[in-house]
């Protein structure tokens, strides 16, 4: 019924991310909030699963909830392609962070399908059912599913309310779902190709439509406070003061300094700070902030982060207080795999675009389904870089453009390369 | 009953704020709590009675619940010199914090009766109610009644379990009280001098039990916001940030500078300071600090706060970013008299310690008593320079000297000084 109207892959994908914006695809009128098991997600699945049938796939969901649609290659049962990305959004977020990568693939696939033409491969387009992790504390449970590497006892988890994840998948028509049934076999599925947004603002800054990921940004939080003495802001001259505060001025700023060095990816985030006692005339006696540090490989941060904690180090020894820095969470990068990503770059290049390589700052399922097979990301310019927000956006003609460079992509992958 | 043992002034003054500093003078056990028209509080004024009329004084308590002890001079009804401080405390508070300086007051009284001597002129004692404003929202309430500056609509406020001040009053024994008869007729009363602890670190760091007070600082609180645009932790490079928070390190570090100049008693303070939205992988959208600038002058203070609102504004300028300096409190200075001031330091000369000057960065019943007199502050060392805290403590030694400083102020004050 959809197909009335003349069919531009690529537009029609992101139409489809509008069409899905609200009720009954968001649990919340006026917002969209599209969190994993819930009815929204059930009519998200029902409505795809009638887009995908239409461009020629057969469809089933997985042990994980994961939607699939199959579109077979030249022979029967052949080793998939698979294309996709997540269903789910965070709470008040945008139409197309995972979405847009899922109705990507069904329109190629039906581009395909139109033009009558099948490839040695399988592709298989998937909805993951679970990346943000806005409803159960686990993310990526349904791509770590798939990979192989899901740990089963995330069914015990529950969300806000008390429901166990396990009570959710049975709610949802898979009672004593068993995760490792979602499991592929290494030889089923040869490569994973993710088409997301960048949720970035490197290619609306440098005006390029489309991007191809190098790598999943290596990342580590940690918690820095600096302790000096508490005092009365009166009555202690500035000269016998011991106060933390223009000591972490002066750590903020070398991150800042450290991070700008141009170093492959290297970022630095201090999102959060605060002052204790924390009142207008008390010196503070402590101050914590937090850091974010990325960048494209483990080495490259873990150089940056030994750099800042020496430069915290020096900063409080020079000013006669006490610095301790806490590892709070540690994330290795996850490179695309190369020839993966040199044939996405090719397929861009091909639409006409030059191949602008970046990293991905943020967490996806292809970091996961890396685990399984050799994975690629192609990245789509959003506006202002805004993501996790109502006010997400596309560009149309962008979409038609990653339409045709996945289609280039998949007319030039072969089932086994020559080495 | 209680001088059974030898009688040391300033040592007795010591021991008795020691006595002082539990249940029945503290609402709370185990720590020290004595706020306005509390039991505490008259139980405090209690003991004070009759130590004040066993050092030869008259007592009453005036409109305002201060206690006054008087001890007449050579003639009846001469003009009187007033010593004194505040009884009140903080909610877990120090137990030399005002209380001291009406100890002291009692303690050199009681030598003058002892030795036989009068002056020209009464010695009255006063232990001002409410200093702290640790139970009403006002503070200095009682000495404003003194100097007859106090607005009785401050009767109307409330504490926070909803007692009015005016209730309050009724309930210690004075219903319908007028805080306007509390008031001294100028002439009454020709000069105060209150003895307190410092609250900061000068004396101790400088080897000194004691100081005289030239000034009370003048004061400003601000807040500062400094906007930039949120981003995404992980993929923002660093080149395409508008982070406040950089900005408002380099503001805090010129807000060090500035202030560390010398000028006159300058101190500035981020006391308070927060990042917005606050998330670890979150690019601060908005930063926002307190700023509490005090000097010894109006125009020094001023000055500091132009140097740095004009810093500030270039920082956020040169980072394309937006900042905002709201002003929340201005107090000007309130210098104590300068021929007083000479005296006390000519007294703390005579007891053998080099009369050091320093300005009081906090504020004091005194500042308020110099719309009704010439008025002058002796400051007594305190460990490590904290106050409003259990840990507060002097050294007996140094209230003995402040005992006979004050001793050898008033045989060298003069009722008419020629001038």
């Amino acid at each position: 019924m959809a197909a009335a109207t003349a069919f531009t892959p690529g537009a029609r994908a992101m139409a489809r991310c509008d069409l899905m914006g609200a009720v009954p695809y968001s649990e919340v009128e006026g917002q969209l909030v599209r969190r994993f098991l819930t009815d929204a997600h059930r009519a998200a699945l029902d409505t795809l699963t009638d887009w995908m049938i239409q461009a020629g796939m057969n469809v089933r969901m997985d042990a994980a909830a994961n939607l699939i649609g199959r579109y077979e290659g030249a022979t029967p049962n052949a080793p998939a392609l698979m294309v996709g990305s997540h269903i789910d959004t965070v709470r008040n977020g945008g139409r197309y962070d995972g979405a847009l990568g899922v109705m990507l693939g069904v329109d190629v696939v039906e581009a395909l399908k139109l033009a009558g033409r099948r490839r040695p491969f399988a592709i298989e387009v998937i909805a993951f059912g679970d990346e943000e992790g806005s409803r159960f504390p686990a993310s990526m449970t349904c791509s770590r599913a798939v990979a192989g590497t899901v740990d089963t006892a995330v069914l015990a988890t529950c969300d806000a309310e008390g429901v166990s994840l396990g009570d959710a998948f049975s709610a949802f028509g898979l009672p004593e779902t068993d995760l490792a049934l979602a499991a592929r076999k290494p030889g089923e599925v040869i490569a994973f190709l993710e088409p997301h947004i960048e949720q970035g603002p490197v290619l609306e800054a440098e005006d390029l439509g489309l991007g191809v990921v190098v790598a999943i940004a290596a990342q580590k939080r940690l918690m820095v406070r600096i302790k000096g003495a508490a005092g009365h802001a009166g009555t202690t001259p500035m000269g016998l003061r011991r106060d933390p505060g223009p000591a972490a001025a002066e750590a903020i700023l070398a991150v800042e300094r450290i991070c700008a060095s141009g170093r492959l990816g290297l970022v630095g985030t201090v999102g959060r700070i605060r002052a204790l006692p924390g009142a207008f005339n008390v010196i503070p006696g402590e101050i914590e902030f937090s850091l974010d540090i990325r960048a494209a490989t483990s080495s490259v941060r873990d150089a940056a982060v030994a750099e800042i904690t020496a430069e915290i180090e020096a900063i409080a020894a020079r000013r006669g207080l006490a610095a301790s820095i806490e590892l709070l969470q540690g994330l290795a990068e996850s490179p695309c795999d190369p020839s993966l990503t040199d044939q996405l770059a090719t397929a861009v290049a091909a639409v006409g675009l030059p191949p602008r390589r970046l990293q991905s700052g943020a967490g996806h399922d292809a970091m996961t389904m890396s685990a399984l097979c050799p994975t690629a990301m192609l990245f789509l310019r959003c506006k202002g870089g805004v993501s996790h927000n109502p006010a997400e956006a596309v560009r149309e003609d962008d979409c038609i453009l990653a339409a045709r460079a996945m289609l280039a992509f998949i007319d030039a992958f072969e089932l086994n390369p020559t080495p």
